[in-house]
């Protein structure tokens, strides 16, 4: 009884100091949580939401385990000019295996890829891009995909700036996950390309484990080999996350519906607009790449990341159109 | 100058406070974290198993982002006879929809199910039973669905023990799934059962919320409708998670190989199997439900829950198995 009591006793006095404890630590901790961006609308508009749905006082409180956000990738937190990351890796990879495929010297779209001609290679369009996909992304188990992928990521290096694909991620965009998951927050990508591929930089890169990945995914096959079970990547596709996919992926994947979402593309304007359809308060924020000097500048006749409906759609939406050039104070991190 | 060293002796204090108030909060936390369970070899493995993994000196220590532990649902955490308790909404849903489809009266498995033929109804299979489930299960939004299954989970009662089939949940597993969240782990479901119905519950009833459940799927399609961005489901089956489809679901989910997993039946051989496998330690456990009193008793010969190969090869394997009879000191929640 004794016990009990000291116990109670102990654990109110422990839980008061705690309490106690973060409050004088979040006191010091009053900094900017957004220091690459630049005081305009945009930066206004994030924080503003933030605050209303964190106020448990206010009208448009929404409780932490309700706070979900999810992220395109591609374009979105790191760069996607002059191609799709995954696409220059498909392209590589085809390079890498060609020797065991003397074949595809004669046989498109290999052969395209093998001269360099991107011309070629672009009118062979989807089909054509399935096609080395299934030959470059198949074939194997998932943990030696991932070696693969971890291979070529830590040694190719982006056309123009030099400096490896995971290094050219958004530090605007990684200062807002972070302010996110600090308030209370769940981040979530959710990628037209590969999770797979994206998995296997989304912990270190981005912060988001591997379960908070939605993406496409080819089908997969388990089999007992040599007495092993094993996993097998098979040449089909399962899931296409792009376009109507991405509402149908949040909803078999995470099965709630965010309360705010970020994008750069049409193939973001689905996943935005049902995020936005949602009762209580909604975020919607479009990246909109006007910096062709420090980055990229494109929108509606973009190959890669077309932003025209969106862009349109946007005022009467209520999303928020990020102005790389004027919101953002700098786009990636500096170099080591 | 001044604030900034201020400011990091206040942190360091504060952080010196956190820290000696959780462990003065341990040292009086020092309770049975499974009082529903014997002191029997299944619960000593359990609690082995957890601190092995969890002692940062240890050779078998694993960080908290690799603690990955999958639950199966019914049979697992759930009561799963006289029939899984899906099949019984799928069976009441045919009568409540009965009135505005008077075709059903003459036409198979329906009119089995309307009649109480389960003779019939069995000799239907699995296709019979997937007739039933997209007969019941789609046409409708998933808030539509999660509405449909709420409301039936709230009336139907249990036909032997009268009660909420959310109550017929085991203790034992609800203290197993509090004691690994407790100690870092992430507890998922991995269900044949359909993920949009276990969602329905799963937060309230074990503390798993929706992006942890793992389960079969139909097709869902996204659509405009009436100028609102509207998610229907489709009478089509997406992915079966059973059997060989537990590792796959669990590959592409979760992204990760568990490092414990808990299943009853042989559908769970594959997942449990594959767990085993990878390297470094793991725990591997089987519900054999041996209580014909206090709940059923059954194995090799069930039609819900067979279990065979599984309690053959658990030795082998190194497979806990639990013997509800003589494990567990409760079976099921008190009742309120």
């Amino acid at each position: 009884m004794i016990h009990t009591r000291l116990g109670t006793f102990v654990r109110s006095f422990v839980a008061a100091l705690i309490v106690s404890a973060l409050a004088v630590s979040a006191a010091f901790a009053q900094t900017d949580p957004l220091p690459s961006w630049n005081d305009g609308p945009a930066k206004q508009a994030i924080v503003s939401f933030v605050e209303k749905v964190t106020d448990k006082e206010g009208k448009d409180y929404v409780p932490p385990e309700d706070r979900i956000a999810t992220f395109d990738n591609d374009g979105t937190l790191w760069v996607e000019q002059p191609m799709y990351t995954q696409l220059a890796f498909a392209l590589d990879r085809v390079k890498a295996l060609a020797p065991e495929h003397p074949e595809w010297k004669d046989k498109q779209p290999f052969k395209a890829v093998l001269e360099g001609d991107m011309k070629t290679l672009a009118a062979s369009g989807e089909k054509g891009v399935a096609e080395l996909v299934m030959a470059t992304h198949a074939g194997m188990t998932p943990a030696e995909f991932q070696q693969i992928v971890s291979d070529w990521l830590a040694k190719a290096k982006h056309p123009r700036f030099k400096r490896r694909y995971t290094d050219l991620v958004y530090e605007p965009m990684l200062e807002l996950l972070s302010y996110l998951r600090d308030n209370g927050f769940t981040t979530y990508i959710v990628s037209g390309g590969g999770t797979e591929f994206v998995r296997n930089f989304s912990e270190p890169v981005y912060g988001i484990p591997p379960a908070q990945v939605v993406g496409s995914s080819i089908k997969t096959k388990y089999e007992v080999v040599d007495g092993k079970p094993t996993l097998i990547r098979l040449p089909e596709m399962h899931f296409i996350d792009d376009k109507e996919g991405k509402p149908v992926g949040i909803n078999e994947y995470i099965g709630q519906r965010p309360i705010a979402a970020f994008g750069n593309s049409d193939g973001d304007y689905q996943m935005l607009d049902w995020m936005t359809s949602g009762e209580g308060p909604r975020f919607g924020l479009i990246v909109h790449h006007t910096d062709a000097e420090r980055e990229y500048a494109y929108d509606r006749d973009s190959t890669f990341g077309r932003l025209d409906k969106a862009l349109d759609d946007a005022p009467e939406k209520g999303w928020v159109v990020v102005d790389t050039k004027n919101d953002w104070k700098t786009v990636f991190p500096p170099e080591e």
